[in-house]
This record gives C-alpha cells, structure tokens and sequence, in this order.
C-alpha cells in the first residue's frame, strides 16, 4: 500500500490525464467540424454560382421565346394582309401536319383545315376540310354561289397543287355575288 | 507562507479550473460548430431545391422554344407551298417592322423587301423594295418581260393595297413568255 500522499497525486494524475484526453477529443472535434463547415460553404458558393448561370439562362430563353412568339404572330398577321389567309392554328398529330384556316376578306370567308399527310410513295399529299359550322344560313348561300360545290366536299391532292389550289379559292371568293 | 502539500493541492487545483475553462471554451466552440454546420446544411437543402426547380423550367422553356421555333418553320413552309412566298427574315428596326421574300416559282421569281411602317394619320404603310442582286442577267430580262416597270422601284402604298399588289405579282409571274 502507498502512503496517502502518493494516492493523492496518482489521482490527480488520473484526473489530469482525463481531462487531457477530454481537450484533445474535444479539440479533434472542432477540426472536423471546422473542415465540414468549409466543405458546406465551398458548396454553397458553387450552388450559388449555378442558381446565377441558371438563372441567366432562364431570361435568356425566356427572351428567345418571347421573340419566337412573336415571330410567329407577325408571320401570321403578314400571311392575312398579303395572301388574304389567316392560319388560326397548326398542330401535329399522327396523321401529320394540321392547319385550321380562313381565306377571303369582304366578299366572303370559306374556313377550311388543311392536312399535310404522307401518301404512297412518301410523297406529301393535301387533305382539305371545309368547315361551315360557323358560317350563318345566309353566308353560306354567298359561298355556295361564290365556289364550285367540290369545295363543300372533303378533297385530297398533291403538294404541288397547293398554290394552284389556293389560286382557284381566292379566284372564286374574289366574285361578285347577285 | 504555506506548507509544501497546501501548495502543491493549489497548484493541482489551478490546473484543474484552467481544464475546465479549456474543455467549457471548447465544448462551446463546438456547439457553435454544430449550429452553424447544421445552418449551412438546410441553406444547402434550400439552394438545391431552387436548383432543381430552376432546371425543370428550363427545360420546359426549351422545350416550348423548340416548338415555336418549328411553328415558325412550318408557317414559313405553309406560306410558301400555299402562296408561292418564301419569307426568309423578318426583323424590326426603328422604322417599322421588315420581311425579305421570294416570290414565285418555275416561271419566274422576284426577291424583294417588304417593310410595314407608320405612315401618316398613324396608317401602316406597306414600303416595298424590289431586291434584284441575286438574279441572273437572264433571269432581270425575264422579270422586265413578266413584270411592269414600276415593280423595279420601290413602291409605297396603304396595307389594305398589300393582297392585290400580292394578287398582281402573282398573275404577273405566272405569265409565259417568249
């Protein structure tokens, strides 16, 4: 057995070896913390840098849309005071390319869907629809005086009868009627 | 003055306060750590939320831009086999709005400019720019045959003129000639 003095500064020792070890834990601790911090930060500033180049891009595209909206308003609005048609809307299906129209001005209107279709041979064909569904009872006496009555019918032609097509229609809502 | 031993247990105890200052200083430091790191995290969380939020919209805006940007490609194609008008640009400047075109087909073709500006009274007066670069020596001479000689100069008239000057070119450019 030692004497108490002895034990006293064993167990002073133990203790300050305790807390020695206590500091350095601790200390670890904050290094690693210290490191994780800078990790986040580091990361945070490159989220921060991608958010602002997203963003840019963003008004970029939204720019470029804008524009490519009114392009296609103006083409539009050029293709009704020149050519006297008026594409109300296009849309793509599985069938092919659609176009809901309205040709004429003063003399009359004939609304009319046209389809661009592969035929045989993959060559486009035209598909023409007439509608009449919003043409009144006494507009459509005016048409049917106006145009031949193959045009109340559905028809279907080739490409490159479009234009002669349009001819014949313009041709026919351009009559003076009784 | 004291005894050895009450000076050593002084000691010992002076060292054993100054621990536990240290590990109290060092306990808060990590606390502190933790709360920051715990701060940057969620900033993270947030950030990363607004990223990907950010690239779904931009893909939905390319994807709306790649769509209008075929309808403008399918109106320009639409226009041309419907018409015989291939509008190749259009663009704005201080003046008013301006397209370049081609119009016409086998027989004979005429590229020019037409611009939409604000005329007197606040009208929009159509200014059309007859564009003879890219023709041929052949092909002018074919032109002066098909066309009347006021469609060499540039011409100003009121939009609602625009389809017949369209209607006159057309009929124009359609003739044979010798």
């Amino acid at each position: 057995m030692s004497d108490p003095l002895t034990a006293y500064k064993e167990s002073v020792q133990k203790q300050l070896d305790t807390n020695e070890l206590l500091v350095a834990k601790l200390v670890h601790e904050n290094a690693v913390s210290t490191q994780q911090l800078e990790g986040k930060t580091q990361q945070l500033e490159l989220a921060q840098e991608e958010l602002d180049k997203l963003k840019e891009t963003r008004t970029a595209l939204q720019k470029d849309l804008d524009s490519h909206q009114d392009e296609v308003e103006v083409l539009r609005d050029l293709f009704e005071h020149l050519c006297g048609v008026r594409v109300h809307k296009s849309y793509e299906d599985d069938t092919g390319l659609w176009f809901d129209c309205s040709q004429g001005a003063r003399s009359g209107i004939m609304d009319y869907k046209l389809g661009f279709v592969k035929g045989e041979a993959q060559e486009t064909e035209v598909v023409y629809v007439p509608l009449l569904k919003q043409r009144s009872s006494e507009e459509l006496a005016i048409l049917q005086q106006q145009l031949p009555a193959y045009l109340f019918d559905t028809l279907s032609f080739p490409l490159k009868s479009l234009n002669q097509f349009y001819n014949k229609v313009a041709k026919c809502l351009n009559k003076k009627t009784k």
